[in-house]
């Protein structure tokens, strides 16, 4: 069946020129993101792993913006501005001059269908090739009321009748239009052509291209795919249902590749996270773009991933922070309160608590104690923290940058280390300690005073 | 239809008088807080909404609590105590003092439907202003089992018909009884004073209104709420479905106005939440009462926002606690494992990571290093800090108020600033560093004999 | 019904021998967590409930780790390895040894389905004591396919008729064979004894036992378990799911109990978990095991708490972690960003912010403040912090352990305390500050002059 389709080109036109009125938003729709990344990305990352490499974009409002974010190393697009809204036929034609260029396939999809994957569209392609001119993109519905349905008879689609214009017959069939389609591509402009708009609202559907096929002699079908896969979006309500499927669908999967989530539906994964086999997620976890968790890591509850990677057998949070550039070796440990940014964590060095790590390499089994602060900002500039190896940094520590620590040395508590310290060096950093004997007694009636005053002032 | 109705005067009667046994709680129902407000308070919002000024309180247990959480600016109240308990028709009677004050329209609602909007009181006092005496509020149910059957024929409620009392057709129905109904005023009392304990219990049933208002001669129908509105509360099971459903409600409202939530159903909100268009909201956000969010505000996972004010353009989180007084300015930054109590957030300031920030003035740009705490508390007062415009605080700073930290100061990492700094001051408060060479494996030599001693002492 | 159950003694085999494939893990799937504990341990503690004393663990992979979870003080356990897999009867006979012991009841069931309750079990135990030889622990299910069918005539349990090989009318059958049965135990060895292999899989399978005791004379029985105590686990998605139904069921009655929960589905309750009347839960809390929390006490949003114990009327969090060994005292406090390990908090003490309590006393009404750290860790061995009734220890202070503060001691901000504090003394233990006038601009030319340079440098 599909010897064929891998031989032919396709251009897929994808329509993205909405107003987005009911985004309620200050830019276009499309570029709302869906697990990290715009709405449309999605929709051009499904094209090309159907094999697709030319994309015309269909565009109106942000147009710049949209054409960056579909950006794609594996497909070549074009910008083509839609300034008339006459339907989506019409909206079509708006990229004429990618189609006139002369493809074996046309695809026709929308920019706010994100959860669309290659298998519908290389069926549809597959149908072009296999001798259809037109082929919809239909799914099955438990409700089909409002959308158009599709005749199929013997394998061919006799219509797609719209809701208002079907019988009571035609009502109860719940295979309906899904919008998408795969057209012939040397007969596409002349199809579409011939779409008329005698219709109440005066504008061009692409639907009506069934019945112009079948009048010109040709063949139209259709193929299915899932009702999820064509979910579009008009509303942020939307978007965020969008957004659960999409949630749903990828922690689904990874389950199912061995990884274990407490309580999946509290786990927030990015496009492009990706996580190892025996890795714990515990509830209550958010990954940014850019993450990679090796096998057998532990992420516990509240922890707040981007741009990082952890190795095999790390443990990260409660309620710990990776920001970009964080790296943290075998066996390592960032715990509760810690943020990590831009920092290689050496296999087995443990930051535990209440710690701001940044600009950093910390050497492996290095101890990093609680309330530790690299001070790596002078208020312009970055600078960057060295820690050897088996190091020891005492608790409520400032280590202010650039500044090395040798390995093996030691931090006393309470420190404020400005000045390198050498290998198996102990550092001080602290003014001795002095007590006055029955002074709380003093400062409390001191205080309590004040109180009182502040009282009697009020009053 | 509604000209009448806002020329006529109506007093509600609260049911909230219940044990509330099944909550097995030290205090009644109604002072459960659903969106972080007593459940009572909905109620009565919703009355006000409805244009009703006058409400009679019938209450039993924690009566003088109650009664606070019913307090509305825009009611006026009277308390009545039910003693006996004898029937909803009786517990009505318990305000009969305050019927007996003369009104248009009798309402008679329950302390313990939250989720009640003003739509069907409104409708239902409609009903009475076109010539009805008695209006029931019902709902349509998919499971009516259990419930009273509305029996309406021509417009006209002909009777509630109880599960157990219904015909096989009439257990079809599913149109069920609310409970909730609004009685001519003027007729309110003979009415239900008519309506007779003669059933199993030897209670005084309020549905049995219509019985007796349709042998007088009157009339009665039906209007209907959805049946979410009427969902009531007897546990805290179902106190938790209460509030999920009102949170439901209230984020579909949001991000049909315009706010986006990547996760809704993690996010929970306040009675009072603003939240302005193009905010985006993480996962994982809790608001408290009081605040308010203005446009394109980012708020990052993890948060928790009470009683705060944040600016356009600010963006809050991850980790980020922000309690009453919190004053986030326009494009300012308030970041992980940050509590911010009472302070002003300068514009573009940025308070990033491990800080308390409490009782403070921060003025504009000012960057505020990592694990920086003002020391506003001496155990007994509360101190003020204040700090300038384009001030850098060095990280893991301890600020002891009352203070004053000038324009364009500069305090160095790890200090205890103790005295005001001026502008453009660079202020010192810490310790002068000490290395000694190799004393590091004579710690660990001592640490690691400390440790084999201990062991010998455990065998 | 029951008198006799009581009288008989019963062995348990627990098949547990799969090589959990699906699961894709380093691990056997019943050594797999839910709610803080390997699954199979449920499957046991749910034995032990119903009286069982006697437990036959058939096992195959990871057998020692698996006997180890399995432990439980109310049962005594054989183990018995299953080197080849020829079926479920095939299995049950790898416990022959125990079997042939001599029990009243031998009851078989699986490792993979925690969510099994002792009332089936019971039920079905109660079923043999009546005179049945076997019974079938079934359910009812919306939708069947798949499932084998319990074919029941006036009150026998005639058949187990395989989806496959189900007539049109057996098919519309709703109640299903749970795979659990209990069996007369003088009788076991025989009955199992005759199933043949005969089928497509030349495998011995239990479901035939109905068909073998009935040719025998013999009598066959089903009693019905809710659909979910029989959910089994194939993959981590089905883990999940097993998560989700335990936690709904654990909350749901904890909020039958008398505890509030604003958003049920984000608290995550350990199989032990344990927490008093009018004990409120903020959204987003996850309990690991150990944890038991006294009535009145308020859990805020983002706390994590495990092996700790919280008095009556205590605080905790927002953003609390409490971990081993944290007691929190009557009325006490532990508020965002703390971490306590290890550490009694005397009744009404504040530990408000940031801070880390570790293997530490704190007495009654003291207050630690913000950023306050409890060095107790010098490497090797870890120290104890004492701090009496009613002190006051100021923000950002570290705290050298092992070390004593005194009742009614103050500790100045920012201090580094390394010596004993007596009662009522103040300690100082830092930096006197020193300003330098003008100095910022001087800083912050040469910070500039840095990035120019490294500016310069980058092109």
């Amino acid at each position: 069946m599909t010897a064929d389709r891998t031989k032919r080109n396709c251009l897929a036109v994808i329509l993205a020129a909405g107003e987005s009125t009911r985004m309620k938003s200050a830019q276009s729709k499309v570029l709302h993101p869906v697990a990290g990344r715009p709405m449309i990305a999605h929709v051009v990352d499904a094209l090309a792993k159907a094999g697709i490499a030319d994309i015309a974009l269909v565009l109106g409002r942000d147009a710049e913006k949209v054409e960056i974010a579909a950006r794609n190393e594996a497909v070549s697009s074009s910008v083509h501005i839609q300034t008339e809204r006459l339907g989506t036929a019409h909206a079509v034609l708006a990229a004429r001059e990618a189609i006139a260029r002369g493809y074996d396939d046309v695809l026709v999809v929308f920019g706010d269908t994100p959860l669309i994957t290659e298998a519908p569209l290389v069926a549809a392609r597959d149908g072009l090739a296999n001798g259809a001119d037109v082929v919809v993109i239909g799914f099955e519905t438990a409700d089909p009321t409002g959308y158009g349905r599709l005749i199929v008879e013997n394998g061919e689609l006799l219509a797609i009748r719209e809701h208002k214009d079907a019988s009571e017959a035609e009502r109860a069939i719940t295979y309906c239009n899904g919008g998408l389609m795969a057209i012939d591509g040397r007969k596409a402009l002349d199809l579409i052509g011939r779409i008329g708009n005698s219709n109440a609202k005066g504008e061009y559907y692409l639907t009506d291209i069934v019945e112009v096929v079948r009048a010109a002699g040709g063949r139209a079908i259709a193929v299915e795919a899932p009702e999820e896969e064509l979910t579009g979006c008009n509303t942020r309500a939307e978007l965020a249902v969008i957004e659960r499927l999409w949630q749903q669908r990828r922690r689904h999967e990874m389950m199912l590749d061995g990884v274990s989530m407490i309580a999946p539906e509290t786990v927030f994964l990015a496009y492009d996270t990706k996580i190892g086999r025996d890795v714990t997620i515990e509830p209550n976890v958010v990954f940014g773009p850019g993450v990679s968790i090796e096998s057998g890591a532990l992420i516990h509850s509240f922890s707040h991933i981007e741009g990082a990677h952890v190795s095999a057998g790390a443990e990260v949070g409660p309620y710990a922070r990776l920001r970009p550039g964080a790296n943290l070796g075998e066996g390592s440990k960032v715990g509760n309160f810690c943020e990590v940014k831009k920092a290689e964590i050496g296999a087995g060095a443990k930051v535990n608590h209440l710690t701001y790590i940044g600009d950093a390499f910390i050497g492996g089994r290095t101890n990093i104690g609680a309330g530790t602060i690299t001070c790596n900002y002078d208020g312009i500039n970055k600078h960057v923290t060295r820690i050897g190896t088996d190091a020891f940094i005492g608790s409520n520590s400032a280590l202010v940058a650039p500044i090395s620590i040798g390995n093996g040395a030691y931090v006393a508590s309470g420190s404020v280390v400005t000045a390198d310290v050498p290998d198996d060096a102990v550092a001080f950093g602290r003014a001795r300690q002095e007590n006055k004997e029955g002074r709380a007694v003093l400062i409390r009636e001191r205080n309590k005073a004040l109180k009182d005053a502040k009282k009697k002032a009020a009053t």
